[in-house]
């Protein structure tokens, strides 16, 4: 579909349907969409939600997801089931399409640390790490007390990612799974949200480990390529661009002043 | 153990061991166990961790529970195995204690319909609750765009639930579950983070059947009861209690021009 069209209703009628916007919790859908093309050859369809437009807001896309918010999917071939929230995306994809397990797991222990790696990014990383985006970069005005606030968690959590992958290249059993792809997109974004990855050498390890994979570069550009700088092309356009690096220069300053004004001290985990 | 012992280590040697303590994400980990030992007999053990006191971000406590989050249980009989998170606690003790499914599903569909609601819970109530208890309760300064923010969020999430169970007793299948214990616990507080159940009829009437049932008030009684006003005992309070009802009464003005501040409108789904 051309970008100006605006969807009002599903398109396919087999297979996955993915609805999804370029954000980190739109690409867990798409990266192991895209994962389970390369591996097993399932194909699948998506449509851009624009969410600047509240596409995801309209009855059509409620009904699916009730929640309001991309992604979701709908599997034609389950009788047009929907599911909407990114930890329940990998676990219903994997479960019903992953049958040699390649990003999942079938020892029951081995489940449980994936279930409790993506439950921890859906209900501390993702939320958090947002709110530090809102209070540094999306609200109108800046408000010191939030910027330290949701700054400060973020890296408290990443820090736990970063003590966790000291010893192991993957969250879980040393092998790549839904419990990476469920952090991987955040993590992503981390300096763009001021907290610079190069904090956490095991983290950016990992990161660059996962971004390597074709099937990860595939579910970044899906619906269409991000224009938020991520780790990797941040610093390069700090160079290129005098403007944006003035503004990351006074934003970082504005964090750093937050910090002092609240007394924060980084603690982790 | 008398409430002035502290913690410094796991007590058990068999079943499971809950470190917990008496907040909404608590409650989810003592719920479920109290029905388990209603339903089937399955006897556990707890520990209180005074969060106040941070016993949960001790190193014999992060080395169970990374996050150095409550609650975490210890299952002795899988070899001192640790679950953290409140999605992936639920899930997992109904996966191995819970062989009838009174409290989980078999059919796949369901147990995604579940893992939804779950997660839906894990990653939008229940930080965007918390975070309005935050800037309406316990930050040190009342921050107008903080606090309609996220008592505005709460209410979007809210009228969701409140939509869903138009038609329906419980969240999946008509049937109370794993999905119902995972919100019951910040629906229980909510009148208190700043938004009145009264306000959500079909919430309100799931609420009470939920919260009439005895292993739930078991279940809320661990470690010890909770202080805080419930949607129950608030009403009360504001009558017995007149510097209380003051200070509730200033609280609801804040709010109030707080959204009126930020041109805050009620929205959901």
């Amino acid at each position: 579909m051309s970008s100006n069209e605006r969807p009002t209703g599903l398109k396919a009628n087999k297979g996955i349907e993915l609805l999804t916007f370029g954000t980190p919790n739109g690409w867990k859908a798409s990266i192991i969409l895209e994962e389970l093309k390369e591996a097993y050859g399932t194909d699948y369809t998506f449509q851009a939600i624009n969410i600047s437009q509240n596409i995801q807001k309209e009855e059509w896309f409620t009904k699916l997801g009730p929640n309001g918010r991309i992604p979701v999917i709908v599997d034609h071939d389950q009788g047009g089931f929907a599911v909407q929230e990114g930890l329940a995306i990998l676990a219903y994809l994997t479960r019903h399409y992953d049958p040699e397990h390649k990003f999942s797991f079938s020892d029951p222990l081995d489940v449980s640390r994936a279930e409790q790696w993506m439950a921890w990014q859906h209900g501390g990383l993702g939320p958090m790490q947002g709110q530090a985006n809102h209070f540094n970069r999306f609200a109108k005005e800046r408000i010191a007390y939030g910027m330290q606030r949701y700054t400060g968690e973020t890296e408290r959590l990443v820090g736990i990612l970063d003590s966790h992958l000291k010893d192991t290249d993957y969250l879980v059993g040393n092998k790549y799974s839904i419990a990476d792809i469920a952090s991987f997109g955040w993590i992503h974004m981390l300096t763009f949200s001021g907290v610079n990855i190069d904090g956490f050498p095991n983290l950016k390890a990992w990161w660059e480990r996962i971004n390597a994979r074709p099937a990860v570069q595939k579910g970044l550009a899906v619906p269409t390529k991000p224009q938020i700088p991520d780790n990797g092309s941040y610093p390069q356009k700090l160079k290129d661009d005098p403007e944006f690096a003035q503004k990351e220069k006074t934003l970082a300053e504005q964090i750093k002043a937050a910090k002092e004004q609240y007394g924060y001290k980084y603690a982790s985990p």
